[in-house]
């Protein structure tokens, strides 16, 4: 099977869950639902707010994550994942079952 | 749920997924089975001969893949997944369902 980076279906779902810290963002957003930066931020304990920052931007730019405002005083973002991240679910699901076990 | 790089499962597992061209690397010997270098070089079309030497060493080390040296003449060596490797291919499954929709 030839297939370069840009068809390769499994090459595509490594560039998203391969950078590091994404694969524990969606699990924080599969497990909570809708998260403000904050609470991602203290979830995952030793993320740089850097690296947040550019790996929601990443998963907002591939229609992963989705950013909510909150019309409160003062307004409020949350994220939270698209119907296309839910769908994600089942690779961090793989991906805990294996690592429990042999990572 | 604090959990950092270490202890969580999901982000060992990322560890590994998460190189280029990893997840790809381990397709081939999940679809395959025993792969000779030149093989893998062969299917995925684009890999720098560099990195899939430094792949290969990483997921050696890692217990994912053994490399068996058969006495032929000349001698050849080849690259297969260990039982714990086998054991990634529900996350590579699952990546590739996502690809296959989503990606």
């Amino acid at each position: 099977m030839k297939q370069d980076g840009k068809t390769c279906p499994i090459a595509r779902a490594a560039t998203i869950i391969g950078s590091r810290w994404t694969a524990q963002i969606l699990r924080e957003l599969i497990n909570n639902g809708a998260r403000r930066f904050q609470e991602l931020q203290e979830s995952l304990a030793g993320i740089p707010p850097n690296t947040l920052s550019s790996r929601l931007k990443m998963l907002e730019e591939s229609g992963i994550v989705k950013r909510e405002i909150y019309e409160t005083r003062p307004p409020r973002a949350e994220y939270e994942l698209t119907a296309k991240g839910r769908k994600m679910s089942a690779i961090i699901a793989a991906m805990r079952d294996w690592g429990e076990r042999y990572g």
